[in-house]
């Protein structure tokens, strides 16, 4: 199987001129088949305020109502991805943007009001990767907006990470997929403090050991169990790492 | 070779919910193969508004600035877009929202700056249909917002008019083209008072007539003189109708 990878990437660095840039670079230089996810939160939560729509966050989740909504799939569907597009074109990769409701690649449910209502938001339940995949033989480079759709008509505004892990997982039937997650840090840290102490490689052994020990904890954990979830269903290698290290692709090799 | 229809639609009835609805219910059972060419010229101008940026129109176009192509991209690629495409999936069409950036697809200049400058606006120059014409054979319905894009990391707003014309020509490489211009009357009426005058169908020697004797005038003329163009590179015919009457697709046929 050819090779393929998934960088998903968040943050300012996909909404300010200068890392854009750097980034995109970086992406283009990788070779082989590859996929990019963004998110865009900082930009939705901008153009919400403007339009006078308050931002609620809970648990790290914007709580998505109509009008929110409308914000978040002229943000991420629109201005972030359309953006991009044009930016890789300009730089030779034949990018192509797209939601989950284009060519239903990918489907959610809305989320169940339980003890929070996040309004507008998917789980994902299926991926459709025939054609995606079809594309990516043919040299397209998708460009994945974190949003979804529920087949009755309805956008859905969907994790990023989700997102990213969801498409590795569908186009491992078809590629050999690394999945790359970049956040602020160099990778899985050992010691939150140091900046340098990345862990270069880590197992489910090692990653239940370290959890036990109290050395990975909080948010990396879920991530982590994500990244894990990736790797037994069929993903290559999943990288954690730091989104200006994308050219070497170093940080941590979750295997 | 197969068929396909593509159908423009700008104005209200891409941006009100019941009108909409009913399009999209109409245009899904055309059938064979088919493209939906989308406006959002109202959308725009009321984000604009809520947003503190003036809509300057010159000629009947946008004259579009840094901070308006944001507008028109959150807009016409973002939530005009994606709900039509959302849409569209829960009946069933598996539509694919697309800027002329996306997978490099219509390329356009910058206008020159002559007595106006419209800024952020695009001329097309080139299209590049085969991915799309093998994506339609699929099955896939594009929807093409009215962006294109200089490959030098632009997007440029483009008259949607265009858009439905270029990509028409282009598909007629690979298909039996219908080009379905819909706008506010029934057809090309004889009599500008009366909505029931429509002209069933006109050819170039009529249209040359009607024009010299004063019958067809204003902005009908570069209308009907772009549908000849498209007949001309191939389009198999053109038809200027009513949105709501592609059910039965009535209205005048240029031929």
């Amino acid at each position: 199987m050819e090779k393929l990878t998934l960088i998903k990437v968040g943050g300012k660095i996909v909404e300010e001129e200068a890392p854009l840039k750097r980034l995109l670079a970086d992406f283009a230089a990788i070779e082989g088949h590859k996929v990019l996810v963004h998110g865009g939160g900082r930009s939705a939560t901008a153009m919400a305020s403007k339009l006078g729509i308050e931002s609620k966050m809970v648990n790290g989740r914007r709580v998505t109502d109509a009008e929110t909504l409308k914000v978040v799939t002229m943000v991420y569907g629109g201005l972030v991805n359309k953006t991009i597009v044009a930016k890789l074109q300009a730089i030779d990769i034949n990018a192509l943007g797209l939601t989950g409701a284009d060519m239903n690649y990918m489907l959610s449910d809305k989320r169940p009001v339980g003890e929070v209502d996040y309004g507008f938001v998917g789980d994902v339940k299926a991926v459709n990767a025939t054609l995606l995949a079809d594309l990516i033989s043919k040299g397209i480079v998708p460009v994945l907006a974190p949003l979804t759709h529920d087949k009755k008509g309805n956008l859905l505004n969907t994790n990023a990470d989700t997102i990213a892990g969801e498409a590795a997982k569908a186009l491992a039937k078809y590629f050999d997929v690394t999945l790359v997650y970049c956040f602020e840090k160099k990778g899985v840290l050992r010691d939150e403090q140091d900046d340098d102490s990345v862990i270069p490689e880590i197992d489910k052994a090692l990653f239940e050991q370290y959890v036990a020990e109290g050395i990975i904890q909080g948010g990396m954990i879920p991530k982590l169990e994500n990244a894990f979830e990736a790797i037994a269903a069929g993903v290559k290698q999943v990288i954690i790492t730091k989104a200006d290290a994308i050219d070497g692709i170093a940080g941590t090799k979750v295997v």
